[in-house]
């Protein structure tokens, strides 16, 4: 989708990732992230330009060379003091507004906004600013600058000071907190943040909830909302498909069809994440087990998770617990020739795929999630009519209601509940259920996510 | 206050406590608690009936014989099923509704409603249904019927039901939920709290913000809301004068003048709760000394605070993470002859009141409060001029803005800002603050509170 307009696209993560070949020559290659998987195809040969920062030695030697180009993408990437990135990144972006953002602090506890974090604060606010002045020059005069995540809430009011002749979207990927959430962050801060994102032009969310929650926000501190605007990403079915059909796929699916044998699967695929609920995932299981004994030894529940973050202590933390979880209910309820729980941290994006097409059962329970993309490729890549098991906190929710079975993820009992039922469906309301799914996931492609970012660039 | 209408107050706890004396005889005395000591003198004498829970063996033994009087309390007693009432209080008021709403939850891990929190929430709807079935019995055709706390939420709909005659009013003490809060009760569960509650006909909270969080509450649910009204409880200050007038007052303000000397003294009186807010005080104590080292020495921080339902494991596990960090700033700082923090663990209330009436500053900073009596009770009985630094997230608040200074309970460095502002005001400006904090704070008396109650249970 060549565009008429120029176009800036800035991110944390960037398009490409640079390593030396045999002859110590910098070579790039796609990067990886969510981000750059969902809107590559979109953008690549578009003549777009990517503002983002340099994360490796060899992105920072690359960039030494300004602007670079690869795979169809043109990059203008930034190197930034390594201090400075771990503050902006680990402190503030993954330890305070991603905390935020999904309800994960334990208030008696945490935060503990001292002047350490002042520090941190110090150094968002910097790193901010280095990729607004990177878009201050490299931006074509008029052009459409879509800014993503909360990496760069704080880019929008340089851009509005310094090139008023821009058109700035931010779009959010997280959910946004509900203002009683928002008090946490210092008063200063929070009225910072909002008034950052409020300099751009519009505002987008991947659900109409974080979308309201944000105006919610707004109206409590007194600024002024700029134009909001829903737009859900979507999977890239083409790719999907690749990877499903590729030979890895395959052979994981083999080896887990070994394991399963002719016994249901109920299966869930996250990274080891704070917010995705795998603790109360486990325990509803074993529930399951407990008020419905006639599927002890008759279903196995595959966990496809892989770390994440295990920087911050929080998630070793987490993955500690859940380890020691599933540990507890295998030695509780296994018998020879049947382990209820198969707990694989494997970073394998084939046997992902693998475990979404061989699911009965797709449980996604997150506590609470900006969208939840492993939902929308489970309907598109399942092979056995499989159902859906959606928390209703997950942004995906509100395109999938009513054709996914509803989880409330707190509700350990419900859950439970829940699991019955997706277990006991008969082959015909399965099918007619998978149909509606794919109908509505499939009405969607990140061309079009792409298309209404660009849209919203455009005063009305 | 003698009340031409008859009217039943009903609440978990009530306004005696019996014991044995030397000759076996059942003796009352007056019970303890926040709700009897705030109401007890506007109620005594009025005629008014109480529905509270028998809690010992003695309370049990003195219902036998029905309704029971002393202190000019006319207490209609329940004796109920001891596993019920572990359920009802233990699990669902203490370790569920209190919880939710002061916003205490470590969302990734708990709460988790499983099948036996199932089972308590029954033991909590029959606990109800108990004491709504004695006010049915007891009350006078056309009482004024008056239900306390999140631990009666559930009586209004008995009363609608079954004594439409009688005028019902809800009054909660702790903070109210916002909508996104509630969402993490499972939802049949939110749904039967609210329209409980909305079966009264008019429902108060201490402070506009939770009163408005509760009708958003109704909005979301669809529930028709009740009328609402906002009705601060207040300090009875002849009581409070006479613990400040006693010997063992006096004895434990010499102990408290011994240690502190000629220094400044900032102190804190509150259980050892996870809603107070203990741990991110001494850090912002311990940020003071680090960023005005001129306060080496020169202050004293006095943390009066007593055990707290030590049946939760939540708040054992609190009150040590407190004594470590308290063991640990003191190893820090500490010089001869100078100790930082005092951790005073006694349930001694002179001794409380002699902490407060020495404070140089007084700090509540809870992360979440209904109200908080302490602040109120520190401005009446401070001998010194003594600076009030109050949490925004305590109802207080909304009487005491403006003339205490602000707490933000998570920021721990601006926390420290206003501890060090706290003690560099000049004796005028301590003066009249706290003149005007006085005549704020004494505008206002328990029997104002009751009659605020009592009014909204006529309808208009």
């Amino acid at each position: 989708m060549p565009s008429a307009r120029p176009v800036v696209l800035v991110s944390n993560r960037g398009p490409l990732a640079f390593s030396r070949d045999d002859d110590g020559q910098l070579v790039p290659r796609r990067g990886g992230g969510g981000l750059v998987t969902a809107l590559g195809p979109a953008v690549a040969g578009t003549g777009a330009t990517w503002v983002a920062a340099a994360l490796s030695e060899a992105d920072r030697e690359a960039a030494a060379s300004g602007v670079v180009e690869g795979e169809g993408f043109r990059w203008r990437s930034l190197v930034l003091d390594p201090d400075d990135y771990r503050a902006y990144y680990d402190v503030v972006c993954n330890g305070t507004l991603w905390f935020l953002h999904h309800g994960l602090w334990d208030l008696p506890r945490r935060p503990r906004f001292d002047r350490y974090w002042r520090r941190a604060w110090d150094a968002y606010r910097r790193v901010n600013g280095a990729f607004g002045a990177a878009v201050v020059e490299e931006a074509p005069e008029g052009a459409a600058v879509v800014v993503h995540d909360l990496h760069l809430s704080l880019v929008a009011p340089v851009l509005a000071a310094e090139r008023p002749d821009l058109d700035v979207v931010h779009f959010t990927h997280t959910p946004f907190c509900e203002p009683a959430a928002l008090r946490v962050l210092p008063a200063d801060a929070g009225a910072e943040l909002l008034s950052g994102m409020a300099a751009a032009g519009a505002c987008g969310f991947h659900a109409r909830r974080w979308e309201a929650a944000f105006s919610a926000c707004c109206a409590e501190l007194g600024v002024t909302p700029p134009r909001t605007f829903v737009a859900p990403a979507a999977v890239d079915a083409d790719d999907l498909a690749a990877t499903a059909r590729s030979e890895a796929c395959a052979e994981a699916l083999a080896d887990l069809d070994r394991v399963v044998g002719d016994r249901a699967l109920v299966a869930r695929v996250d990274r080891i994440e704070l917010s995705k609920n795998l603790l109360r995932g486990f325990l509803a299981f074993e529930e399951l087990l407990g008020t419905h004994p006639e599927w002890v030894e008759r279903v196995v529940f595959a966990a496809a998770v892989y770390p994440s973050r295990e920087g911050l202590a929080e998630y070793l933390s987490y993955r500690q617990e859940a380890e020691g979880l599933v540990r507890r209910i295998n030695d509780t309820w296994a018998t020879p020739g049947w382990t209820p729980i198969l707990w694989d941290t494997s970073d394998d994006y084939p046997r992902s795929v693998a475990t979404l097409r061989r699911a009965d059962v797709l449980l996604v329970n997150p506590v609470r999630d900006g969208l939840n993309l492993v939902a929308k490729e489970g309907v598109l890549v399942n092979e056995r009519d499989g159902v859906l098991a959606l928390s209703r906190e997950a942004g995906a929710w509100e395109e999938l209601a009513g054709v996914a079975l509803e989880v409330h993820p707190f509700d350990v009992a419900g859950t439970a509940d829940v699991l019955h039922a997706a277990l006991s469906l008969g082959p015909d309301e399965r099918r007619a259920a998978a149909t509606a799914l794919r109908s509505r996931v499939a009405a969607r492609t990140p061309a079009d996510w792409w298309a209404d970012q660009l849209a919203a660039a455009t005063r009305p």
